[in-house]
């Protein structure tokens, strides 16, 4: 039985979330029963709803337990197996959590899945061709319904869903507008995602001035807009939304390290006559065959290249992750355990 | 040519609108054209949306423009016709503005509409059986979309909009729980209204005291909200939605009349996956058939019994509308012309 490696939750934050709430902890993998298979992670996803899940609170996730392996997306090589549908060297996605192996009961509805590295990079199949692709394909196609000619916006613009978001919008004929931090971001997402302009929203002191140069960005307003901050920027952009205008709220990771961040002007939303809604795509199971099919050809095309920050080494989780928080990676954070 | 009286919007609030933001004038109707009517208003509306248009800001309406008649929804009926459609002594609705006596082009669609006041009373057709009540409709059949056994909360609940939200909920087999302000509006809710409870708001220093009061009325939570107000309230109900509530955002009157007022935690929409909807019933037209006709039968059987607030003649139109954006109204508020 191979050594394994695991970062567990150790003790829930207190405000900002901090390394020493996560503890590294040494095991062995246990002898596979029957219908079992044992997977070697390649890579870990990181991603922003790791944060709810961390606090003991009423959330849409249940609460991260103490003393357990943190829960995460996976994927890995099936390495043995005691289950007549997966073999040894099969490529698999799954949600093998924060650590380097893991016993998966392969029979699970959901629990692994083969995948086909023939096109598509492993790494993929956590970020543009896995849920992030399919949060930003539920967002944009089932709740703000764009029609071509339209000007769609999404804030964290080169993440892995803002990447995605970005691919589809065009695809569908719609003005696309990011917003970013810093000028290297907002470069990459012009020159590499497609995006028809990016907004650094570090430039902006408030949401009056950023509304401004959405204004600019913008000049027919704001049909859709895909929330993944929350905060300023959420602000900025309900000041430019057109009547009928449509948002669909995927994160506010501006408010998950502390105090929660109001929204300023709520009245716009019944002033413009606006939908504001919020969506988890991990409930939504039936859309993913339709969006990983269009998500797998726009990677497959090279019409989506989705950037990866890519940390080495599980012990290089927490921090990865503590720098997600804060919009410090670039592209989708990911953690190589090989 | 009788002689008419106007209210005149003579010029625009500064902050909390006042009694000098109006100006009664005194003239004489016009001769009529072919195809006008002459109606003499029986009853004027005062509602919410009034105080939006007072302002000279982008919103959902029109900006009142200054020098002219306020305008507003009226019933009455027709002293002089050059329409074959309409004849004298017809009873009619319209929006015929904040003055004794209107000249209608009633060939315009919309203009003007013959009512029959055999088993509604006239001034029905301003509150339950018009405006207020289809938007009660829109909101609870279109937006909140109901289930037998669900929970629906609705504030300002005494109000025009709110009493006829309360029979349309209950008619659906829901839960129906009203917030209004004070003792004497939260025993008619339950007593008249149908509420199987009424939360007074005016108990509550803050959104989380008000929201515990919510917990004991909404044992299951809440499903359904119909927004009437804003500010701490909103807060409030929002602690307490269920997973995949809907709220349908008609009005924020608490943030009418100053500064805009914030929503505390718009993270709770993603939490519960929440959708937020504003609406302005005019701009549904398709729906008024089908909810004139269920507000009908509920007036005309009794099951809907919606209280009137009745000012005296047009001098008192001012005060009776800066009261109504105080809350200071009971049901429906109008002004008799008669």
């Amino acid at each position: 039985m191979p050594q394994n490696k695991q970062i567990h939750l150790d003790n829930r934050p207190v405000g900002e979330a901090v390394a020493s709430n996560f503890k590294l902890v040494h095991g062995e993998t246990p002898p596979l029963q029957a219908g079992q298979v044992l997977v070697r992670h390649h890579f870990l996803s990181l991603d922003p709803y790791m944060r709810g899940r961390m606090n003991d609170a009423k959330s849409y996730a249940q609460p991260q337990a103490l003393g357990q392996t943190m829960g995460g997306g996976t994927v890995g090589e099936v390495i043995e197996s005691r289950n007549a549908k997966f073999a040894v060297g099969d490529k698999v996605v799954g949600m093998g959590g924060w650590q380097q192996y893991s016993v998966v009961d392969a029979d699970q509805p959901g629990a692994l899945r083969k995948v086909d590295t023939t096109h598509i990079p492993l790494s993929a199949y956590l970020g543009a061709v896995g849920m992030p692709g399919v949060t930003a394909w539920y967002g944009l196609v089932k709740i703000i319904e764009p029609k071509a000619g339209q000007t769609m916006v999404v804030s964290a613009a080169t993440g892995a869903v803002g990447s995605a978001f970005a691919a589809l919008s065009k695809a569908r004929g719609c003005r696309t507008v990011g917003i970013a931090g810093g000028p290297e971001k907002c470069k990459y997402a012009v020159d590499e995602l497609g995006f028809d302009v990016c907004i650094d929203y570090k430039l902006h002191k408030d949401a009056n001035s950023l509304s401004k140069a959405l204004k600019d960005a913008c000049p027919t307003g704001v049909d859709g807009y895909f929330e993944n901050v929350g905060g300023m920027v959420l602000d900025a952009v309900l000041l430019r939304m057109n009547a009928f205008g449509r948002i669909a709220v995927c994160g506010m990771i501006a408010g998950y390290n502390g105090a929660p961040l109001p929204m300023t002007y709520p009245a716009l939303i019944l002033m413009n006559r606006l939908k504001v809604e919020g969506f988890i795509v991990s409930e939504h199971m039936e859309v993913w065959p339709d969006a990983l099919k269009e998500l797998g050809t726009l990677v497959a095309s090279g019409k989506l290249r989705a950037r990866e920050s890519v940390a080495q080494g599980l012990e290089a989780a927490p921090e990865a992750f503590l720098g997600l928080l804060k919009g410090k990676n670039f592209g989708k954070q990911l953690v190589k355990l090989i």
